[in-house]
């Protein structure tokens, strides 16, 4: 079986997967979509969630790694940790993980032929997967191991994204791997390479909103329109619109 | 032969060149360096140039499209369109390029042994390559094609990085051509991943200073440490300080 998967971890990215889910089905997947849920989300906005995707709920794990954290400028990604218990789900053969704050614009079902572990670079440093969108298969062993990893040595970035470029660390090296950057496009990351946008933006199937300022988090005029948040471009405006 | 190549189009950047060529000899290459400069450039300047390195004179090469440049926010890249000329020298076999902002903190012969065209992912779209490091041999018939190409389509950004990433547009898809990011980091990029400088910066070949705050704008002091400039990260700061 296969699926797509995200995560919530605090009741404010509920509004993320939410809509995330929805326009999966609005571009016509069939797919199944789960959601893993720590203890702390409310029962309202799990009622919420199980209307449109599978919650299953797992413990937080929390990376301690405050110094880390600290260099992103994110203490709040401590809880990524918890995603890693996707690969206990060994009850589906394939996923296609979602961050909650990614959007596809295009049916994106193409991803799950792809191999395990497939992932797009990080715009901050290629070299590096950018962990909000990647596809893999559960298996308790490797589960075992990213725990064993994240104990003894943690991650250097103090998020999941150190951790998991840690232990696939091949994929820098292995182009069979390497997904597309139009399927992880970020263009929140501040040097945007606005004409490559322009030119190449057609063709992006998945944003992910990375960063602070979240689509959520925009204020909306009663007309829908978006008000600006920090010194953002332009087309990032209209990205957050289409969310 | 093979041979390291420059570019200094405007006096400013010959402060770089210079560096870049010391550094070079520093690292122990003794492979030739080769400095494009075009007609403006001072006779003083190419006197100094010329104690280094190999000038060769080049006319200027501007791109028209100011709308591009706008959206890149950097004007004065119409100039860059000067770096096709490179084709031209069919007296070298093999040619490593290097921006004028470029700045090696090891010995990168190994370059020549890359295959033509190699170059590494841009921090803004890591599905175009940076023009500002990359492998290549000269061909009169490579000249002729980016030339008629930037008459008839133009540059997507405006600048040369646009343009060469249409006429090499396989480089993407073609894992062989691809650096690491450690030949082309770019630590002014602004969404800079601080944790994986930290994890990976012991592996950095070529830091390239890319953006509107090269290092010889920045103010020093007598004793030779840097006046920060702009909201720049700390590592950032560092780098400059080797410069
Ligand atoms: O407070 C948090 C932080 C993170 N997450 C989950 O972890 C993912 C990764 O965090 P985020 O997207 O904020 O990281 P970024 O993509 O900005 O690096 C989110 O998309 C959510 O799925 C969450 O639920 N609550
Ligand atoms: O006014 C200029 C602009 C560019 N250049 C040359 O063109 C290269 C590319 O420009 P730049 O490095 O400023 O672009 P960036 O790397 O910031 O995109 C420089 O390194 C120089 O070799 C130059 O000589 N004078
Ligand atoms: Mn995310
Ligand atoms: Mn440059």
């Amino acid at each position: 079986m296969e699926a797509y998967l995200t995560l919530v971890a605090t009741d404010s990215y509920a509004a993320g997967a939410l809509i995330l889910s929805n326009q999966l089905r609005d571009l016509g997947s069939t797919k199944e979509i789960v959601c893993l849920v720590t203890p702390n989300i409310s029962s309202h906005i799990q009622d919420l969630l199980s209307k449109i995707c599978t919650v299953i709920q797992v413990d937080s794990i929390r990376s301690k790694d405050f110094d880390n954290l600290q260099l992103l400028g994110r203490p709040e990604l401590d809880i990524t940790f918890t995603k890693i218990q996707l690969w206990r789900l060994t009850q589906y053969k394939k996923i296609v993980y979602l961050d909650a704050d990614t959007f596809p614009l295009k049916n994106i079902d193409e991803l799950f032929d792809r191999p395990s572990f497939s992932a797009a670079p990080d715009a901050g440093w290629p070299d590096c997967f950018n962990s909000g969108v990647f596809v893999t298969e559960p298996s308790e062993t490797a589960f075992n191991e990213l725990l064993a990893l994240s104990s003894e040595q943690g991650s250097f970035d103090g998020g999941d994204q150190g951790l998991l470029n840690s232990y696939f660390s091949s994929w820098s090296t292995s182009p069979s791997q390497r997904l597309p950057f139009t399927f992880n496009t970020t263009p929140t990351s501040q040097y945007g390479y606005a004409p490559a946008h322009n030119q190449f933006g057609h063709n992006i199937s998945i944003i992910h909103f990375i960063g602070q300022n979240k689509p959520w988090k925009y204020q909306r005029f009663s007309d829908g329109k978006v008000l600006p948040l920090g010194s953002a471009w332009e087309g990032l405006r209209n990205m957050v619109q289409e969310w």
